[in-house]
């Protein structure tokens, strides 16, 4: 069932092939047969056993169908929606001016200009203001579809989204310009999300390889991506990026601001962060890190850190408060930037700029003052009509990772909790994606709804393409274990799927539900043959005394006589096939872990 | 201060080089000026800073004042420690017999041969015997020292360890015939220990090959290491390795039981066992895993699991349990296995032969039903004077963790428990050394004194060099985190000489305090280039208006005008110099995990 490595790669440097023995499947809602929800549908060897549907965050790449052609773009099914709504004007946009990106562009613009859209104030526009009005949309009866695998019973219904996004305990980052957007749901009642930053490189070799870098973090189940560009091509490299991506973009829009000004935190102000703001807006950006929790009251609750401030945004407002002694103008002006990104539906991920940088520094009370900071802005945002989710830590030892997730539900209202790792220790840089898939399993678990990934070159340098793999994989993991605690109804299935693949020496099912077929098949392969895939091969590893199949029949005769139930004979036939793969485990596993 | 790579090596294919900037110290606790507790210390490269003092799991290969001959073995400094005690008789050993290697031995023999040790019943022989007689012995002052980093005045001295070990609560696995051992004592008031696995090659190549296993395995922090050879060549093997050996050696004795009937499960009986377990006692071995508590009638109760019987020695026990219809005979002849154990001092790790493997089988019947039975036994074991540890599962979700302490510790009476991960998911083969490292940290964290390692092989095939470290730091990591968890006096001195180090600009020290240097300097190699090591050059990444020492000289001046306080001042001449370093951390991290 593997896809040959030659298929469907329609653009150079961006990967299309679908993932082994995979295929895309789509999913039409009853509540709008128009919409489709695509989902990836894993073919297993066992006829007793269906194939597989998982939850596919990967866009059209995967699906071989689909033209990709990264210079005209995704298709954009959203802009039929959004035209069903009314209360959305289109209109000519902010122009696109030379220090949007850096003064010296190297990157090509992308070809397509097209009018954007802004909220006319008529009608219900967010996510948060549909589902306040009782209003169903479109994204909503996506999420819902999404998250249930397409189930009609599954309890996540469209009503049961617009419930929570009403209660602001979930948002759906998306913004109207961004129509090629496969729509997500980030609350702590459904699937834990990871995100995975990107960034653009010194230099612009290709758009396809800025844009492969979001292709290559959702192939591995990115739920969004933040683009942290900084330097020359930020603006070029956003639409790129926002016009061939499926997932929710975010970005730190100070970032860009700080550019405009050269790079001088002291020259930031209100006009060029908003002209900013609006210039993202237009872009389609799903969700801005809005860093208004640095108050320059706070700012001294640092001095006695052994970390200082280790946010790159709150250390620009520091900055900038410190050298102006004036309270941070995001503050000031947070009703302002409310406005604005209420007209494009851009959700706010309220930024943790002083979030711990060690584990000295967990839970201090310059932590816990940025945020109750964030939470008295949480309701202003609501009440603007905008979507919030908030930002938390970063690194936490594992006996204080809870109180965390208590106290952001309690200050900022029961709002989606979005949490860098933590990291549990400080000393393995190296291992970074390890220390923190251990924080960001339990803290997903404990109700955190999206986990930032962290990568093994974290505190090291510059990740590539294999670190950010390696990050990804280690926060799916993450995300995943947190969703079996958390009990999702649909969590298990895969874990159950892969485990009697495992115990039926269904060698290439295994690989292929595995969160890596790749690398599941390249370890086997080192120590095994091909032809050792047979099971055959392993009972001459056992030797024929040791035969697993002999075993089996003596769990089946002895249990029906140990175990007189009616149905034990039955249960039994069921036990000759699951006893038959022990031995080889155990043979496989001798040096490892299995005793 | 990085010690060449050519240094030090002194048998080819045996690992001896110093880690980097490290030296290797010993310390002489006041009760016993005879003995030597090895520490590693990590030179820094600031003058304020005093190198930092760790544990060292390495033995006497990182030490190049001692020529390492792995024909001759390590030191024996327990020979002398054993002279004072009284109780030990030396006898003439059982000889060994071909059907000892699998009647076909290529491994040469070790040379020395040493007539054993074993008690003679007129005093106090194990260390529980010793501890509840109220004596304090020379392995117990030596565990005080080396789990208190050779500090005077810390409150684990030797006879709050005396306590625990007589409380069963703690064991100090310590054969009388492994005079080469480090002392090391496991139990949940004691730093979190790692087990590694090893087993021999299909084809003995050279015994340095097979010691260097081991070696490879403490060098990166394994507390104890597990022989789980099967086949050819088990005893010569073993010897082999544990007269090089500085750790406590655990085996299956079934396995090598197993080969002596020629794989015939059926055909194992007492006798054979015993001379097996008699064997292994004269060699040194220091605990043993016994499946005792795979009975009769539990092995029906594995019957509708999605994975059965995962563990090869519970699968030998139930397939001979069910071939003679009796009971479990390492059940039944549990008193005569205290009886041997006893005199070696020989620690049990009751085997859990039933534990779950799979997310689906995690706490179920089988499971529980076994732990009952080592329960029962563990008090068995105690009454004998023998010391005991208890081996847990396996694959557990997140939620399900926690009662498998907790149950443990209730049913067997506080006896240490030792788990395998557990893996918190079943879906990422290949990455099977996170899946379980987040169960690890976690299970540790609850009260597990000594956790499996697993490596990224598991499921897949046997692991190499390099996994086995992927395993090692994985759990070290796991280990550590728990050790912060449960607020362990000297843990997070590490964490906070590297969070030091890191926010001062000193790579090097960074690098040389993580659990693996190397992985960390070549990362941070890959992107920057050694020159770039110098703080000036990060200032230069960042633009002078950017620079970090002005913001700390903001913050300094700003934090001033917003403290009142009378040390305002001095504290932030501290933070001038803290705050310097946030500006790099924040370039670096910009496409990995930071905002």
């Amino acid at each position: 069932m593997t896809t040959p490595a030659s298929a469907a790669t329609a653009a150079p440097g961006v990967t299309t092939t679908p993932l082994p023995a995979s295929r895309k499947v789509y999913v039409s809602p009853a509540a709008a047969p128009e919409i489709k929800v695509p989902f990836r549908e894993i073919a297993l060897s066992d006829a007793a056993e269906s194939p597989l549907r998982v939850y596919d965050t990967s866009g059209p790449y995967t699906d071989p169908a689909v033209a990709i052609d990264v210079t005209a773009g995704l298709p954009r099914p959203r802009e039929v929606w959004l035209a069903g709504r009314g209360g959305v004007e289109t209109y000519d946009g902010r122009p696109v001016r030379p220090s949007d990106n850096g003064g010296n562009r190297q990157a090509p613009a992308f070809a397509a200009v097209r009018r954007p859209h802004r909220g006319d104030g008529s009608a219900p526009l967010t996510q948060l203001e549909a589902a306040r009005a009782g209003l169903v949309t479109p994204e909503m009866i996506f999420v819902a579809s999404r998250e249930s695998l397409g189930s009609a019973t599954s309890p996540i219904t469209p009503e049961f989204v617009r419930q929570e996004v009403a209660a602001g305990r979930a948002i759906i980052p998306a913004n109207i310009n961004h129509a090629e957007l496969e729509p997500v749901i980030i609350g702590r009642n459904f699937l834990v999300k990871v995100n995975a930053n990107i960034g653009n490189s010194a230099v612009v070799s290709s758009v396809e390889e800025e844009v492969e870098k979001m292709v290559w973090a959702i192939r591995w189940g990115a739920d969004t991506v933040m683009d942290l560009s900084t330097g020359r091509d930020i603006h070029a490299t956003r639409e790129w990026i926002l016009r061939n991506s499926p997932v929710p973009i975010g970005t730190v829009p100070i970032y860009q601001a700080l550019e405009k000004v050269g790079g001088v935190a002291e020259k930031l102000d209100w006009e060029v962060f908003k002209d900013t703001l609006i210039e993202q807006c237009e872009q389609g950006v799903d969700y801005f890190t809005i860093h208004a929790g640095v108050r320059l009251g706070y700012i001294h609750l640092t001095a006695d850190r052994v970390t200082g401030i280790v946010s790159r945004g709150g250390s620009i407002l520091a900055k900038w408060c410190l050298h102006h002694h004036k309270e941070n103008f995001l503050y000031e002006r947070f009703g302002d930037i409310c406005d604005i990104m209420r007209r494009y539906d851009v959700s706010f991920s309220l930024g943790d700029g002083l979030r711990p940088g060690s584990i000295a520094d967990a839970n201090d009370a310059a932590q816990f003052a940025e945020l109750e900071t964030l939470g008295e802005l949480t309701p202003v945002a609501w009440d603007k009509g905008c979507q919030v989710m908030i930002e938390g830590p970063g690194h936490v030892p594992m006996h204080k990772i809870k109180v965390n997730v208590e106290r952001q539900m309690q200050v900022c209202h029961e709002a989606p909790f979005y949490t860098l790792g933590p990291l549990v220790t400080d000393i393995a840089p190296g291992y970074d994606h390890i220390t923190s898939a251990i924080g960001a399993a339990m803290i997903g678990w404990f109700g955190t709804a999206m986990l930032c990934y962290v990568t093994p070159k974290e505190h090291l340098g510059l990740p590539d393409r294999d670190d950010v793999k390696q990050g990804m994989i280690a926060y799916k993991i993450a995300a995943h274990a947190a969703d079996l605690a958390k009990a999702h109804p649909a969590a298990q299935a895969r874990d159950d799927a892969l485990s009697r693949a495992r115990f039926d020496f269904r060698w290439e099912d295994q690989f292929n539900l595995s969160l890596d077929p790749d690398t599941a098949t390249a370890f086997h392969d080192e120590t095994m043959p091909r032809e050792a895939h047979k099971s055959a091969h392993f009972c001459s590893m056992c030797g024929p005394k040791f035969c697993s199949m002999k075993i089996s029949q003596d769990v089946r005769d002895a249990a029906a006589l140990l175990n007189d139930r009616e149905q034990g004979m039955a249960m039994m036939s069921d036990t000759f096939r699951k006893m038959g793969s022990e031995v080889y485990v155990d043979v496989a596993d001798k040096e490892t872990g299995m005793r």
